[in-house]
């Protein structure tokens, strides 16, 4: 092939004017193809980059099986033997505003996943409100055993110790009068407070549990009730503020089994340098949730739980509703806000069994699939489906914990724009009473900022820690603050959890 | 800029041997530079196609609002005039094989919808099951008022006629014995058939709607339950076939108010040439439903149904459960297939109503977003949920008819692929008893093949068809099939009706 043969099929793309390329001949051929071979590179280029950029902004990071794939397997992030992998930096410039949300399809619904090489997973749709997943097999028994044993060697803590002093300080906080409260409880607006009312107030605050008889008890021993009918007048209300109802039950003495909960835990750093089962097990999350990388490895770290014999976790959401000045505890110091309403913003929650319990310990989604959610009648007088200890049986739906099964839940709903919307109200859950044996469990919570540039301003924040390689500080000190904070919401940096989120 | 000077460039990406360049060099210049360039170009167009190829498959054609804009806008159809616009011809070797699904995030969500250039429309999640929309003013005062005159025009038919036999054709085709439809319907397997099992098989496939009390009244004609106790045993039962069954109805005479349907309907044509309110309404569809055009374009023509005072429309499925035999009516051509089991495939309702109703007349989801589906207690010997005369009270959700707002929903699942999955049984619903007045309502229904392959030899047809341009035979041949089997599905082609889609 000659240049004289090779010309018109460059002229034809370039339509060159024949009679130019005639005369110029030697420096045409060496000029213009080189002009022309440049402009094709820079284009090329361009075309690259644009399509890459397409394929990141339109896809999630670890969201990569088109919709023709029959097994959804996020390819991208691999399982990481340990010590391995130098940890990725996030790129916030070009974070994805989308994240993954599973398809639920129906109830019973089963769908394959692959998350460890050359086995398939099998994920059943256990319920659609909230959005919630049963994968067996996701942990071996031996990776089992491991977490165990890692959770022992660290020592576990009380999940939750006895409040010295409560106080009405968030309601000082925020100047709402004894009236505006009366008027907040009283949801049927008869003037009066039934003792449910008073319950859904008082349950969450204090740490102690409290049922339809501890109130009345409370009333009689603090004379608020006088006519006995169990309903409180606005009058009889101001009159008994809640610190005078908590030093009576602190008086009367309270046992492990009326707090909220009555387990003990600990938490397992899962980042570099972990034991490899930690670290591939966050691995597995990923490619489970086929959510952003970058976000579930600057999530919490590892909780594991133990429940004795006795042990329970009343029903409760995992993570708070979101307010217009709801901060997030992962992304406050970056948000630089300061407002009372705080929140872990847990997206997902991961729960591992990891034991199979010989009796009861069940989790159960009391208002699963349920066709509406309301608070006030989840309390009747007599079944509060709240109550794991009485009434687990009644719930709508139960897990049964078995070895290496893992369930997985959205706290939140979607925004509708691929984003963090509100809470799930119905992803209300709590572990019912072991009743034979100790339970074993492991929590991994994806934490996501509902507000998609406060996240964006973490995980900036988050690479510029890793680049200049301070990760122990940070992490620590994170997770301190926030642990802290979740345990005594009233009491911040009290107790701080000294061996909290330090490797192994 | 000499060629010395390109070379490093050039030779960099191609690693060609410095020394043969330097020693050829005339040839070269020429030779390698017309051989890179046409690398290039064909590595760009590639490239190119690879790119084009992406976004297709990715983004539905009808699919094109990222997650970050806030009007959801379906920009591709645009809202057409009359005669203005070509057939756009389906391109079935680029369909897309996602179909959208609206999110529908949580009962009561609000999103906005751009579905007519200049104005916003609110669409109201109502149901998650079904997946259930309210759109106020989808169409306006006129529009609907346009609607209902053009049908009175074309002329208005029964909705559903007795048929004056009706035989087990069915059965005789699958050679099922009265045995085995004994144990089929024997749902609690007691040996006995309770009146309500006896009820879920005969209702649906005479068009006589039967009560209760309609069965106890036929057992005694009959005398097909000497003992009285309302039970059938299968000795019993294989005395007692069907066609007895529904001769005794027929001599007993059966009122309008007794089948299951008690309406007028017509099919109004919505393709070119079309009324420009019935093309722009299709379009709207379009944009609302964000499914393909060139499936929306395919699918019925527009169902316009009137229900006088006393009319109503018992529960039911707007489509029927997938069998691996199941072919669609529309499809049906295409497939070449031989089988019993055929049904509609419609994907989706788009329900419009074109009056607000004096009294009653609402559209009811007995089953909405109940926990489970379970047909057995549906029916209740003092409560029939089906029963849209009776019961429409009891059911989870009514939504009251109001001038120009459409309801949507989907009548199958999602297969978790990106196309039509397993029939959504929540999706079950009817049109209860007009007390007062008169209603209008339109049905625009869109036909989704589950198979793929075969909605893809549809498409293919259609366009070829168009491509003749012999749009008039070859849709009401269609329709006219399509329609004669969904009203007598025993008896095709014996009911052609005449006037069934053709343009006024």
């Amino acid at each position: 092939m000659d240049p004289q043969r090779a010309e018109p099929l460059g002229s034809a793309e370039l339509s060159m004017p024949r009679d130019r390329l005639a005369l110029q001949k030697n420096s045409v051929c060496s000029r213009s193809y080189f002009l022309v071979v440049m402009v094709f590179v820079h284009v090329y280029i361009i075309n690259v980059i644009a399509l890459l950029l397409y394929v990141h902004y339109n896809n999630g990071p670890g969201d990569n099986s088109g919709p023709l794939s029959d097994v959804t397997s996020a390819a991208e992030p691999p399982e990481v033997g340990s010590h391995t992998h130098p940890p990725r930096a996030p790129e916030p410039s070009v974070v994805n505003r989308h994240l993954h949300r599973m398809e639920g399809i129906r109830v019973g619904h089963v769908q394959k996943v692959q998350l460890t090489p050359g086995r398939v997973h099998e994920m059943k749709t256990l319920s659609l409100k909230p959005l919630l997943f049963e994968i067996p097999g996701f942990l071996s028994e031996e990776e089992c055993r491991l977490i165990i044993h890692l959770a022992k060697l660290k020592g576990l803590q009380e999940s939750q110790v006895m409040i010295p002093e409560g106080g009405d300080e968030l309601a000082e906080q925020l100047q709402i009068s004894q009236e505006e409260i009366f008027h907040l409880l009283d949801h049927n607006r008869d003037g009066q407070l039934q003792l449910k009312e008073v319950l859904t107030h008082s349950r969450v605050r204090d740490g102690i549990w409290l049922t339809p008889e501890n109130i009345r008890e409370v009333y009689a021993g603090l004379k608020a009730d006088p006519d006995g009918d169990g309903l409180l007048s606005l009058e009889e209300f101001k009159k008994l503020n809640s610190s005078a109802f908590q030093h009576f039950m602190q008086q009367r003495g309270v046992e492990k089994s009326q707090l909220v909960r009555n387990s003990k835990h600990t938490w397992l750093y899962q980042g570099e340098g972990a034991h490899h089962v930690l670290r591939q097990l966050r691995q597995r999350v990923i490619r489970l949730t086929r959510l952003p990388s970058w976000i579930v490895e600057n999530s919490e770290p590892l909780q594991v739980v133990r429940y004795d014999r006795g042990g329970h976790y009343h029903a409760h959401h995992d993570s708070g509703p979101l307010y217009p000045e709801t901060v997030c505890y992962h992304t406050k110091l970056t948000a630089n806000a300061s407002t009372p309403f705080e929140t872990s913003c847990r997206y997902v929650t991961v729960l591992v069994y990891l034991n199979s319990v010989p009796g009861g310990g069940e989790t159960t989604f009391p208002v699963a699939d349920n066709r509406t959610y309301e608070e006030m009648s989840l309390i009747q007088n007599d079944v509060d489906l709240l109550d794991t200890r009485k009434h687990c049986d009644k719930g709508n739906l139960r897990v049964k914990p078995t070895q290496g099964t893992a369930i997985f839940w959205y706290n939140y709903l979607s925004d509708g724009k691929g984003w963090v919307g509100d809470l799930d109200e119905y992803s209300l859950h709590g572990g019912c009473v072991v009743t034979q044996g100790t339970k074993w469990i492991a929590n991994n919570w994806i934490n996501v900022d509902p507000d998609f540039h406060r996240q964006a301003q973490f995980q900036q924040l988050m690479a510029d820690l890793d680049s200049r390689e301070v990760h122990e500080n940070r992490d620590d000190e994170l997770y301190r603050d926030m642990q802290a904070e979740r345990d005594h919401p009233q009491k911040n940096k009290v107790y701080s959890d000294q061996d909290l989120h330090q490797d192994l």
